[in-house]
């Protein structure tokens, strides 16, 4: 168990790097007492809102902890039960972590840019840093020390059910969370720019962030609750499940290999050594001779990924020993469907160490490539953006039609990605290969979540220097500070979909081969020729469809109650717009707080109840066999569209907004001009697509996923098979 | 052969109903001379398009006719190459047809309307149904004479290999004509429409249809050549593709059964019957004392659908005899890969009569359930259409975002439709009962081509009234005609693609039916769990995105051409815009012929190269095995994701259309209002969405299944296995 406490190790430098760097970021110097005010606002409107969005998710989350504990641990020893608290808690820590340093940085930033465009990126990317490797780190602590304690510090017991059982159990808890951090973090965000932008921009016809908009420190707390800390919880999620869900694979299908613990703990050291990399990248983030702040995050991103292929390559080398033996060769699967070949192999013979190393960087090519192509898609210096901004100039109409098919087209390069490396990762070691190239795909994570995190404290930044008035030359360098915000958002969520993609891949391998143990009398057909598996193909399918729909109702109608309120507060208190008092901003958090909330749970509950609904009906009309083949196939119909919707949204939503900054920078006649208008709609549109809709698609499809599993065993539990 | 002589005597019945009908439409008053001008540049511009487009397509038509000839014929007797050019001629010659008689009904209905709405209502109706009887007669002719020809006059051969190749050419004929006809019409009428509307309504300030405008002759040119000939060729593939797969499937299944022949013919008699019945409920579309008009078109419909009942009832009795005797019980599959039981029966015991009986019941269940299902989303009655309306007043963001919910919320209740029609006629009888749904729902072709070749007639009535300056009442009543157009329209593509969805399970089948017969020696593993199957998933199911954003994109493109055009021809001659000289309405029809000729080539060729694409990369890279089981997998994925975007764009579309003309009735402060620009810049946006990239996905699915149909089958003849 070496190697476990060593990642163990590598978990707790990203939490220390956390507390030091946080530490860094709060000795600097917060502003004028106005800036104070403001970011004091918006830290106590953040509070109030994730406060009452984790009690509201505490009630759900013990309703279901005690399901887990009565089903799953069969109202015995709460193995399972403990692993789902450990899970959702974490993740809720992330997020809470993250968003409190994230409202301290923001008011630092707009400080740090009076003096230089350095500091303000400085200041704004240690915050993200932080985020990024608590994710990390947090994420790496709560699988290795399940890991270590079940298995047991010999890990003789590495391969027990009960180890397979926990670490579901703990993603799980971290996809609850995320799903309602993610969706009610959305809903908020959107709710309030939407509406803060509808009411001030259009109707009163005043900037963005004026401090007489009774809305704008709703929307600037929105840029926290949901691209800080609902993202956090979504990663965190993403991480969690990725590793465990390959720790899983190789226990089912290496059960009986002579190194299966430390195959085991392979994904463990290699998430490890990558928070290392993180580190050392996040260190190399500064502007060069260009001036260039994409520039200076890659740098950073860049550094880490490349310092990951020897750390990964030594890390494997450590852990395997000999990189060209085989290992697992005398591995079989029993009973689950699937051929031993399929699972444990390949055709190409058995799996070796230096296999296992070429999909991990795979993963890391995936990464690289998703990032690109995303930057491609929403970057203002390519043609998507800029046939954006050009049909902005004939009108609305003409910006949404292009907008639309951007973020339609959008979807093939990635797909064409993701394809080639199933394809290559599984002809090199089968199934685990896959989960193995998703492993070091997450293993970025830490990098990823700081470039993400660094948006939302730029964003704030500009709202207080507005705010605030200072002076111009530290409002364009907080707003070219933000604009790279959109692209690196877009890019994350991206890297996260496109790893739910090879992630659900392992998850359904799973599925097999948990029925398979399960349920061994059961003949399970899931040839695309069984009805029922084009059926559950089909509903898996329209799931994210109708969270989409949702998703986007409830920010329309959580904005329009926005709108009704700031009218209502113009109109009682003309002074407001005249400048001579104060609005009350708190009013209207609170009723984007109530709304959020509010406007969150039917659709979380949708993905945790559906595949239950679908295997009960199924199985009632059909029998039990048809209903685990229609499940089974329900958890791909999920991912196949899943996958694109989420990236159509991801990516459409950032043309859109990106769009609207390139005309806003003097192109197509400029601000003000009717093609900046039509812009603003496109960006309007695109604001619940790219940041309620399409990112909240992500921890869906793992939840779905993993309810079926959890479903399985505790039918299985129940001695229903 | 009695039944099959019967199927075309009705088939006849049709064509003479249709040369009857249009006789009666040209015997009525055209109007004075100023309409009669109008109209003539309408058919002139109408019938310039479509030689062109014919032209375009014969040139690729040809090519593919050699390679059928030498692929799938092996330079041989040309069966298939007859077969193919059958059914592209056919195809063509439908929506020709139907295109000629709507130009000409078009004035008459305008003319008609200046006495009564009901005048007015039968003329538009019965050049539909002139349109609709002709697709269903010349389709249904087409497949029982290619039967009737190759199986024999005693149907010695109904089960011979050389049926189901002409069966399937016949298909892939009709179909490539479609999918050009669809997309090519598609992007002309929104190319003309989009850009007449913004030049026009947006910059000039002039009314739709206003005679100053240059390219309001292009608009009404593509009503024509979208919605009537386009529609016609589509529907007339997804006719004869439904019921040459019913065939093809009982073939295959059912080869050694006793009552081969009889069963071949039941999809044959069953089109012959409800042809009679389309026919009975053409003559109720009567005015009733409400004076609906949609009420009117209804008892129509549901003469037709009720009819239908009985009359496929005694037609089953009629050709199978006993509805109670087990048929095809001694059938069995050689080495397909599928069960028999899953192909042939089921668990409930052999296939009766009255279990097909019932499952065309289900076809027609299905065709009422998704009318009335895409009523509720597009009629101004209820709640969808209704929230887009009330969204708009916050402006053109909020409109176009609750439209994108409620496109995506649409998809759900057909989807929920689908598939328990797919479980119970499965339950009843196997694959072949989903085939016999599906061509129930398609032997009601007759009527529901009808109701949606209605709706452009009476678009062009309203042009023609408005640039005519008839009085006012004209006016009003060629407006209320218009109204349920977009509804009836979005009806008939709700129907088209869901009867695709049915079809596709059945060309699935088809093809590992296929794969069985001609590679006996080959194991393909369609299992969810090989990842070659995920991989052709992924890649059908991009398709139709990919697809969609070519159309869209094509259709801003030529919207912009149009939008310069006539900006150039405001400029050069300031007479237009004061109404003292005629524009050049011929140059814009001329401009748009040449952009929507263009534009329709590369995608329109999509889905015909992707499916031989993916073979042969898959097979080199992993072995043939594997490039059939992504090839399957991949005409699954078209439809599991095609469904969707099909399904959310026509219905998002026809609710944008309707929420504007709910506004125009003097809602939410009606014409003029801002409420009512935002609500046209969703109308803008749906225009492409429903009437261009959404429809053209039902050919575009069928396509891509037939090519992989033909892809085995050339294989085979090449004996590659």
């Amino acid at each position: 168990m070496t190697i476990v406490y060593a990642a163990i190790i590598c978990g707790l430098i990203a939490v220390i790097y956390g507390v030091l760097t946080s530490q860094q970021v709060l000795r600097a110097p917060a502003g004028n007492e106005k800036m104070q005010d403001i970011a004091a606002a918006i830290q106590e409107g953040a509070k109030a809102y994730l406060g009452r969005q984790y009690r509201t998710i505490a009630i759900v989350g013990v309703v279901v902890l005690v399901l887990v504990w009565f089903f799953l641990d069969n109202h015995g020893t709460p193995v399972s039960a403990v692993s789902f608290a450990l899970g959702a808690v974490l993740s809720g820590v992330a997020g809470y972590v993250g968003m409190n340093i994230s409202v301290r940085a923001n008011v630092r930033t707009a400080e740090a840019a009076r003096t230089s465009l350095q500091g303000g990126l400085t200041m704004a990317f240690r915050s993200g840093a932080v985020t990024g490797l608590l994710v990390a780190g947090l994420g790496l602590l709560s699988i290795s020390g399940t890991f270590l304690y079940l298995a047991g510090h010999d890990g003789a017991n590495a391969g027990a059910p009960v180890v397979v059982k926990a670490l579901t159990a703990l993603a799980f808890g971290a996809s609850l969370i995320s799903i309602f951090a993610r969706l009610g973090g959305g809903i908020f965000t959107k709710a309030a720019d939407v509406g803060a932008d509808l009411v001030g921009k259009v109707e009163a016809g005043i900037p963005e962030d004026d401090p007489r908009n009774p809305a704008t420190i709703a929307d600037n707390v929105g840029d926290n609750v949901g691209d800080c800390a609902g993202m956090a919880a979504d990663l965190f999620e993403t991480y969690v499940v990725t590793i465990g869900v390959t720790m899983i694979s190789v226990a089912l299908a290496l059960r009986n290999a002579d190194h299966l613990l430390a195959i085991m703990s392979l994904p463990l050291i290699v998430g490890g050594v990558c928070i290392l990399t993180s580190i050392l990248g996040t260190f190399m983030v500064r502007l060069g001779s260009s001036g260039s702040i994409m520039g200076a995050l890659y740098k950073g991103f860049w550094t880490s990924v490349v310092l990951s292929i020897p750390a990964i390559y030594f890390a494997t080398q450590y852990t395997l020993g000999d990189m060209h033996a085989a290992i697992g060769g005398n591995a079989f699967l029993d009973g689950s469907g699937a051929s031993a070949e399929a699972v444990a192999g390949t055709a190409a013979g058995a799996i070796t160490g230096m296999k296992l190393f070429w999909c991990m960087m795979i993963g890391l090519a995936v990464t690289g490539l998703l990032v690109w192509i995303t930057e491609y898609y929403t970057g203002t210096n390519f043609r998507p953006v800029r046939s954006i901004a050009k049909a902005s100039e004939t009108g609305h109409g003409t910006n949404v039609i292009q907008g639309l098919a951007i973020s339609l087209e959008s979807t093939a390069l990635p797909t064409l990605v993701i394809v080639v490396a199933v394809v290559v990762a599984y002809q090199l070691a089968g199934v685990i290969g896959i989960a193995f190239a998703a492993t070091a795909m997450l293993a970025q994570a830490g990098m990823v979540v700081a470039l993400d995190a660094y948006g939302p404290v730029t964003d704030n930044a500009g709202g207080i220097a507005e705010m605030a008035g200072l002076p111009d030359d530290v409002r364009h360098r907080t707003d070219a500070l933000d604009a790279v915000g959109n692209t690196t958002k877009a890019v994350t969520k991206g890297y996260a979909i496109g790893s739910a993609a090879l992630a659900a891949l392992v998850l359904f391998n799973a599925y097999t081969s948990d029925l398979g143990r399960d349920f061994p009398s059961l003949t399970v057909d899931f040839q695309l020729s069984n009805p029922y598996v084009i059926v559950g193909l089909l509903l898996g399918a329209l799931l994210p469809y109708l969270f989409g729909a949702m998703g986007m109702t409830a920010v329309g109608r959580a904005a329009g109650a926005v709108v009704e309120e700031v009218r209502a507060q113009f109109r009682d208190d003309p002074g407001i717009m005249a400048g001579t008092s104060r609005p009350n901003y708190a009013r209207t958090v609170d009723l984007v707080t109530k709304a959020a909330i509010k406007e969150m749970i039917v659709p979380s509950l949708l993905p945790v109840l559906s595949p239950i609904l679908v295997y009960f009906i199924i199985a009632g009309v059909a029998g039990q066999a048809e209903g685990f083949a229609a499940l089974g196939a329900m958890l791909l119909g999920v991912i196949v569209s899943g996958l694109f919707v989420a990236i159509s949204m991801t990516s459409g939503g950032g043309a859109w907004d990106n769009a609207k900054k390139y005309i806003e920078d003097g192109n197509h006649g400029g601000k003000g001009s009717e093609a900046h208008k039509a812009a603003v709609t496109g960006d309007t549109v695109g604001d619940p697509y790219k940041d309620t809709a399409g990112p909240a698609v992500n921890p869906m499809i793992k939840i779905t996923n993993i309810v079926a599993l959890l479903l399985l065993a505790a039918l299985a539990a129940a001695g229903a098979g």
